[in-house]
């Protein structure tokens, strides 16, 4: 028996998540991986991925798992394999065999997202997919005092989307930093784990900060609240992508 | 009667290229513009773009203008009017009124165009659209060198698409120039003009310099040969995009 972890990557503009949460029709990834990874096993192939990125959400460094006890390709060459059977959108980057009690989701140590904001009068069509456009003034500067806040162990229930059932709501940021490549800003968030449409809604709060709508200092209040209707809105999916998961 | 001068940015993924060059269906960015700016005017908009992009090739400045005598929006708001009536991958960056004899092409002084090559063993998804994928090795150091001998004025005829109409082929190259963002590799060229497929031909020529085929010094030899032959291959459309018009 062999379990092996893949490091994948892919443009989430045409896949229903990476995990179908409804019933609709569209792909997601993970079929497509399960998918390619059973044809080339010829045996059925099921995946546990380190993250569920929702519709539009893309990744550099999601993590899945899969055990085979007859998987036929060299563990160097699965990368090799794999992407000349996967569609230009998903791309496996790394392939390790590692030992059976490692899990892509339990196993995982840190995970970090970064979130891009094109911030430009004007939306480029090269970034649409990509980014999120905020045409108004930014202070980029307030912006960044507000991610010291988020710094870490907190409850963060009022950066949680309202609805979902997760009730232990305490998570450790390590890294929460806006990196500005002109026009766009990226928030790099790096943590122990995220809540459910947590750096969306981090995003929404900062920018607000960032119009000036609230302080910077009130970021400390909001998560004392445990509100969410304190909490910017969640901007949309297209911004996020997942950069790496450790072990 | 005015002359309005549209600063332009599209993704060319979509069309088929700027102006269509044969009967193929598929939509052309012109097309798309004189629709939009027809439906504004109310009458018919013809415009003269300053270059024809080829299908699956962007652009982040590309420059058109048109004159209208009836044309009903305010300069400085067309922008705004148009963006909401375009589709997400052609939008317009600025809009200003220039003098009667302005014209897109012949008024043009220089150009830039950047060609982005995505230099890792996997191609990432989210570059495929704007980037072409080198896994191979490539020294950029003796690339570099090789663009030395671009700058100046030259007969680029072994630059030039076989087969295209054009007589003179003596251009001026006034930047030459390889930047890097880890893991891309965008190299820029400014002229006072470009024959038909020069850039991507200088790329694929590059790119064999970059593998070892050829010494950066054997470019010289190449533009002084006025040989399609040999110099490098056509690179692909999507690593190609026109970034700036000077007049």
């Amino acid at each position: 028996m062999k379990n092996i972890k893949l490091t994948v990557a892919y443009d989430g503009t045409n896949y229903h998540g990476f995990q179908e949460q409804r019933g609709t029709g569209l792909p997601t990834i993970q079929e497509v991986l399960e998918t390619t990874l059973s044809k080339v096993a010829q045996s059925p192939i099921q995946i546990i991925g380190a993250g569920r990125t929702d519709a539009g959400v893309h990744a550099q460094g999601q993590v899945v798992n899969f055990r085979s006890d007859k998987w036929p390709v060299p563990t160097e060459k699965i990368h090799l394999a794999l992407n000349t059977l996967l569609p230009e959108d998903i791309k496996i980057v790394r392939s390790e065999e590692v030992s059976l009690d490692f899990h892509a989701r339990f196993s995982a140590k840190a995970k970090t997202y970064r979130y891009s904001i094109y911030h430009h009068r004007v939306m480029s069509p090269q970034h649409r997919l990509y980014c999120y456009h905020e045409p108004r003034l930014l202070t980029v500067q307030a912006m960044q005092e507000g991610c010291r806040y988020l710094l870490g162990t907190h409850d963060f229930k009022c950066f949680q989307a309202q609805g979902s059932p997760v009730k232990d709501t305490v998570r450790t940021i390590l890294r929460a930093e806006l990196v500005e490549e002109k026009p766009v800003i990226h928030l790099y968030l790096r943590g122990n784990g995220f809540l459910y449409n947590m750096v969306r809604i981090i995003t929404g709060t900062l920018l607000n900060i960032g119009m000036g709508k609230i302080k910077p200092q009130e970021m400390e209040e909001i998560i004392a609240s445990r509100k969410r209707t304190l909490a910017g809105t969640t901007v949309p999916p297209q911004g996020l992508c997942m950069m790496e998961v450790e072990y």
